[in-house]
């Protein structure tokens, strides 16, 4: 085994129990003496980020994972077996699932969708909230050196922006509209306006809304009665849901023409949503839901700054105080807040 | 004006008004004076098909139309301007939506989904279910000499199964399921099968199923607890829900692959479905409404023979008998119920 130097045997972490989350400073620092193979590194987290889906598991949503929250970050890979040493010291960036590697749907690429996956901080894995992960090999992407960690860390949610541009053609001259302005809207927002299409994005903040202006990212509105209704007399070819909220699904089916696609970027709290599948059906509408995407095509737009994630970082805290991070990440009109790991 | 001879001033004709429906022998028969341009055609109608689509515009579904129902027939043109002489005493099928031709879907070839649109026997349009009928030439196809009425009557539907390959790509390697084995399902399964997709129909009548095993369209199953999970181990690329019911669509969702399509191709009672739309956000599932399709391929695969629709002919009644016809395509474990206008 390649290592920096030794791990301690205990690290600081936010875990989520069963009676919520708390900082834990002695929790075990994972080892890759307890994983299945020999193909994976152990990485010192250096920054991670905060993104809704925390705030949900903080909040309860599907209640069932328990341990280290987080899945954005950059880090160094700090031990990694032999067979991998050229890893070891490179700062990387992370995909956060994994798949079991032989069912049918692993059997047919499609690992990310695994149903006995693995996704750091989300499902069976420990997270980025803490000094040290662990993830496969296969899973790291190498950051370029002129990509800073303050942009690499955004690799994970821009890939997921990406994800849509997969899944859906954008052509240059679609009329598209995101409902939602804020941590992933904005994220969106400037990737979709890359197509050159006719872009529109519909917020409720002055401030976040003043942030797509500064980006060329849209044309940014807010969210109103009046808007929205003179939005449906030319409904878009594409609407991309970035709220997670009824109310955004509602307007977002509105404002998408017949035979248009509408894009579920977002989870939404709660068990079910009514749907009017009917008026799916007679409008011919294509919904669809849209997850985690590619990391190469994140890497190359920080790396050329047609993305600048910059000034979406509200704030930033060290690990130590994640509780006061996960507080500030809730308030309204807050983007982005980083945790960093102290020099150890 | 060229017609074939002087109209009738009345004409027996299937009216939905506010109290229900009821047979209408002195129904004034649509004349060309009455239609805005010189583009409309009078059709006689030869042969009508009653759809769901009709049996729940009886049971009140959407509550608006007043009219002649109807939508699928084959007929003969009666009565045109001169500019459109030599359609004079063709046979003809018709397509159904009439868009207002100036609005912005309309201008972006979306006319079928125009918002002021007329649909023959749906929306603000006298339907099949009478002697005579009035459409646009634009709307109508000429039927092939080899392509009997009890097969050209299928054009609407064939049409529509057909307009999920329009909107989906389906290769010969995809797994794909059609749920719903009614007379919509029949005819998605006979179009799909022709593929060459490993295809399997979920339905509840064996009668029916033993159809779809004579035509070679797909492998057939009973909807059973136990054959739906045994599915679910291989989820399908693509699952066409054909059922218009709340539980064709749970089984449908379930039994779609992630990342894979739900084509919605049928229209459901009621306002509203729970659906689980951080589901579809996670597992990356696409749901496609699909409506109303194209007729050239429908003809071309009636004349062909590749599709043979005649063993899905459950009885024919005059057109006087309308009502008895309604009530028999309502039964249990009937097909298509076949409206003939008699000779006049």
């Amino acid at each position: 085994m390649a290592q920096l130097s030794n791990l301690p045997e205990t690290m600081t972490a936010l875990r989520l129990g069963a009676e919520g989350f708390a900082l834990d400073a002695a929790y075990p620092t994972p080892s890759l003496a307890s994983r299945p193979g020999n193909a994976w590194a152990i990485v010192r987290v250096r920054l991670a980020g905060i993104c809704a889906t925390d705030l949900q598991l903080c909040a309860g949503y599907k209640g069932g994972y328990q341990g280290v929250l987080g899945h954005e970050f950059v880090g160094t890979v700090a031990a990694v077996d032999d067979a991998y040493a050229e890893w070891l010291g490179q700062r990387v960036v992370g995909e956060i699932n994994i798949g079991c590697g032989a069912c049918s749907l692993c059997r047919r690429g499609l690992g990310k969708h695994c149903r006995q996956r693995q996704s750091l901080g989300i499902i069976g894995l420990d997270g980025a909230f803490a000094e040290y992960l662990a993830l496969p090999v296969a899973n790291l992407h190498l950051v370029p050196d002129s990509v800073p960690d303050e942009a690499a860390v955004f690799a994970e949610p821009l890939a997921a922006a990406l994800e849509i541009l997969e899944q859906v053609h954008i052509g240059p001259d679609a009329r598209v509209l995101v409902v939602g302005d804020g941590r992933l809207g904005q994220l969106i927002a400037r990737v979709l306006a890359l197509t050159g299409c006719d872009l529109t994005v519909l917020g409720r903040h002055e401030s976040k809304l003043a942030l797509l202006r500064a980006a060329n990212a849209g044309r940014p509105l807010v969210s109103t009665a009046d808007v929205v209704a003179q939005l449906a007399d030319e409904p878009a070819d594409v609407v991309v849901e970035a709220t997670g909220r009824a109310e955004g699904f509602a307007i977002a089916r509105r404002l998408v023409r017949p035979g248009g696609t509408l894009v579920l970027k977002s989870t939404f709290a709660g068990d079910a949503t009514p749907v009017d599948l009917s008026g799916l059906v007679v409008d011919e509408v294509r919904v669809v839901g849209s997850r985690c995407g590619p990391f190469a095509p994140a890497l190359r737009l920080l790396e050329t700054g047609l993305v600048d994630v910059g000034p979406l970082i509200s704030a930033e805290f060290p690990l130590p105080q994640a509780i006061e991070a996960i507080d500030r990440a809730g308030q309204r009109g807050v983007l982005k807040v980083l945790l960093r790991v102290p020099a150890g």
